[in-house]
């Protein structure tokens, strides 16, 4: 076992900051690098030393491998935690880090290799039969094969170029009558976009939901599950709420899920905290889709259900220690909801509304984590990814759960910039949501940036909130000098209905 | 049922605010009360509507019970919760409310009346077979009966003159062969003192510790407890770090408490939140000492080692439904510890140092929760009492709870004023806090100002810091134009050290 007394973080913003936490809590000291642009940022203040690596954009400070680990040389440090994004999943960099001497807080290079490519991890996951989306693994261009294909997968079915891309050569298949019409019109299309008329047939998964397994692996081939993550609810492929538990996943699919994930694991030898994809079609039957070799951004959720801080776990197991953790001491305890709140502007096609935030209050009270990295009057930098918090709230159950983070999107009080809040607090609220049956097309089906107008934008409210006040203002002074004093000072409560 | 639709929080600061999340997330609205004094306070902005209901001190704002009750009316609210301490254990306001037409967030006023009165409280419970501290309920003066008694109760006990006050005329007894000399001693102590020999007997607790159960009764009959807090760590009995479970009861303890608990409810016929107060020798022996009929300060850490949100709980209850937790749904989740923070100066005989709020920035990440009623730039006010905030930390087991708070103290940033946070970390750092066998003592026996002496004050980390951030502006100038950029900046790293 080795101790790891002084952990460098490869990252900036919120994660950096949740792992020093963590780091923290162990007695372990914290270094952080930093970009000139982060020069302020609070991770680098909240690091024990703080190191710049270089200027914007990050291929020129965050993804300097080889200067990260001359900084660790330089320091005495002995570990580093790259949390997500950057060198997270760089196969090259965790060997390079191994070969220096240093502890990588991660997977083996071996096991990012092979969940980096879709092949060979579908293929390493076959072995342990974990389920996959059913369709042929090579390419067909005869016909009546391809039908003999289809008909053993079951409609409806996707003929997919084997050149293809952009939805080009594409085709959707209801049934098997109109199965020779379509497979010709794919390969004819395939032939003339690619010159290659080959094409794959796989089954078409029919409103689906992107759930995800939280696994934590030791390096001595223990291996558990943490539960799921729903992450249905994406806006171009990028997830916006998660949350955990599924609201619709039974005891038994969920335990399948499970050990799936422990399987797909298992197949490449993995320790450390991961995630493993599946597509989960309507009638609950999933499929593997990928695994991702690091800490996800929603990993919040999964520890306030379970009690379980990962980060602590990613170093404990990064140290070769046992997994103190049994599957069967693992319960599911509450439910979580997380929404990212980026600085975008949701009525304005979520265009990046970057500057100073001018008021930046945190919502409080039961069940309420917020994950950040910015304080009140802090500028959000225009190099990197515009979110400016992970937003979590934990109840007893999902109702509770929802009810909190509407309570909590009310609370947060932003200005300075336009928001994701509104377009969150519009998923949390919209039926479909409550009701647990959604897919990954959620957004595309519900959302309009028009749903939104009727909110005032928040250079609108500043100005109705100053007239407010000032009406408020006077109304306590009448009240004061007034002995009744019992009056509703009606204008302060709109102000605050505005501020909110 | 009676649905409740607004209601109105007569207290101030965290607890108000506290009490208003709940009830957001319940879709009630709410309505404040304020004292001139608190014109700018959070729990005025976050309600839906303020009155002003006059001038500081108390006695001619939040105490005045008429006047709340017609704002009430005035206002159309229909229920009335008043938080700790003001009108919360006022039966004849509670008596009020009800005549009124309105509902009282809390228990019966026949329930307050019961258990203010300790004799009343003691009568009530002993019909339920409620431990008690051993002794005689009437005065004796026959030494001989006297003996006989004392052989009973077992020893060490304690003579106490029954006319007596201020420790005049108490004996502490170690044994049999003593008790002739000291009763004698007490008796002619209390006849000079009082001018009326006659005394009491009762059982001397060693190294008492501070335990209390959380109750939970509907108005159909139904009574859960919801576990222990620990609450040993008292400062001139006040208490000042709280934590749930208790590091010492043993799960059989634990049952006969809360069973105790849940008898002496039934003895008043509780309805609402309630708290019942043992004293804890240190052979786990428990006796009954009283029952607060309101919520407490520290029911934060129930909270978040059963997941229930008591002030929903108790707006439930008083909407007249029946309790939907059954005692066996409930498990303990995790460890929770309490520390409460003070704007006083622990280094300074704890004087309140009343001010502006200068820097207030909350700790926040995993597990950490901050009930205040505060924001950077506000003035605690002179007139109440000076808590600050309340700082939850909660883990999987209370090594990591501990490890949370002192992570969480550190990051607390206050400037300003002096806060009991320095004082807080000490309690949680010793040895005899960390083994978890202390009793009320604690402070008593551990505390002194000189061991604060050595981290710096306020003032002084100011300077020191301000130092150090120029000193760090200049290496990092000097590392922006210098190409290696890998020199660690000692300075920073100090003055993030002392800022902490």
């Amino acid at each position: 076992m080795a101790k790891i007394n002084k952990l460098l973080v490869a990252n900036r913003g919120e994660i950096a900051l949740r792992v020093m936490r963590s780091a923290k809590e162990m007695g372990i000291k914290t270094v952080a690098i930093y970009s000139e642009a982060d020069r302020n940022a609070l991770h680098v203040r909240y690091a024990d030393e703080a190191v710049c690596v270089g200027p914007p954009p990050s291929n020129q400070s965050y993804l300097l491998g080889d200067k990260i680990i001359e900084i660790c040389k330089q320091l005495q440090v002995d570990a580093i935690h790259p949390g997500y994004g950057f060198l997270s999943e760089n196969a090259a960099f965790a060997d390079k880090v191994k070969k220096a001497g240093l502890i990588f807080v991660g997977p083996s290079s071996e096991s990012i290799e092979v969940m980096g490519s879709k092949i060979a991890a579908k293929q390493a996951a076959s072995k342990f039969n974990i389920p996959m989306v059913p369709g042929t693994d090579k390419a067909i261009t005869d016909i009546a094969e391809a039908k003999e294909t289809a008909k053993k997968i079951g409609y409806p079915i996707l003929v997919k170029a084997s050149a293809g891309g952009g939805g080009k050569g594409m085709r959707l298949v209801e049934n098997e009558e109109e199965f020779e019409e379509q497979m010709q019109r794919a390969v004819s299309e395939a032939m003339s976009a690619f010159g290659d008329g080959a094409v794959f047939i796989e089954k078409f998964i029919t409103s689906p939901k992107h759930i995800e397994i939280q696994v934590l692996g030791d390096q001595h081939g223990n291996t558990i599950h943490l539960f799921e993550r729903e992450c249905s609810v994406q806006r171009r492929h990028q997830k916006v709420v998660e949350e955990a538990p599924s609201a619709v996943l039974t005891p038994k699919v969920r335990k399948a899920m499970g050990e799936a994930a422990v399987g797909v694991a298992k197949s490449c030898n993995y320790y450390g905290a991961g995630t493993v994809e599946f597509i989960v079609d309507k009638d609950l039957n999933f499929y593997f889709l990928e695994m991702n070799t690091r800490l996800q951004v929603e990993h919040p959720v999964t520890e306030q259900i379970t009690g379980v801080d990962l980060v602590k776990q990613q170093i404990k197991i990064a140290q070769g220690e046992v997994l103190s953790i049994k599957q069967e001491d693992l319960k599911i305890l509450g439910h979580s909801v997380e929404v990212r709140v980026y600085a975008e502007d949701p009525k304005n096609n979520f265009l990046p509304d970057i500057g100073k935030l001018q008021t930046y209050v945190r919502p409080q009270g039961p069940g309420i984590r917020v994950d950040d990295g910015f304080e009140q009057g802090m500028d959000i930098p225009i190099y990197y990814d515009p979110m400016i918090a992970k937003l979590v709230a934990t109840g007893k159950d999902r109702t509770e759960a929802i009810e909190r983070m509407i309570r909590a999107i009310d609370e947060y009080q932003i200005t300075g910039i336009e928001t994701t809040l509104p377009f969150c607090k519009f998923v949390l609220q919209h039926p479909a949501f409550v009701s647990g049956k959604f897919d990954t097309k959620f957004v595309e089906n519900y959302f309009t940036p028009e749903v939104l107008k009727s909110i005032p934008s928040e250079e609108e409210s500043e100005i109705a909130a100053l007239v407010a006040v000032m009406a408020f203002e006077n109304e306590k002074n009448k009240q004061a000098s007034s002995s009744a004093a019992t009056a509703t000072p009606q204008q302060a409560s709109k102000w605050k209905e505005r501020m909110r």
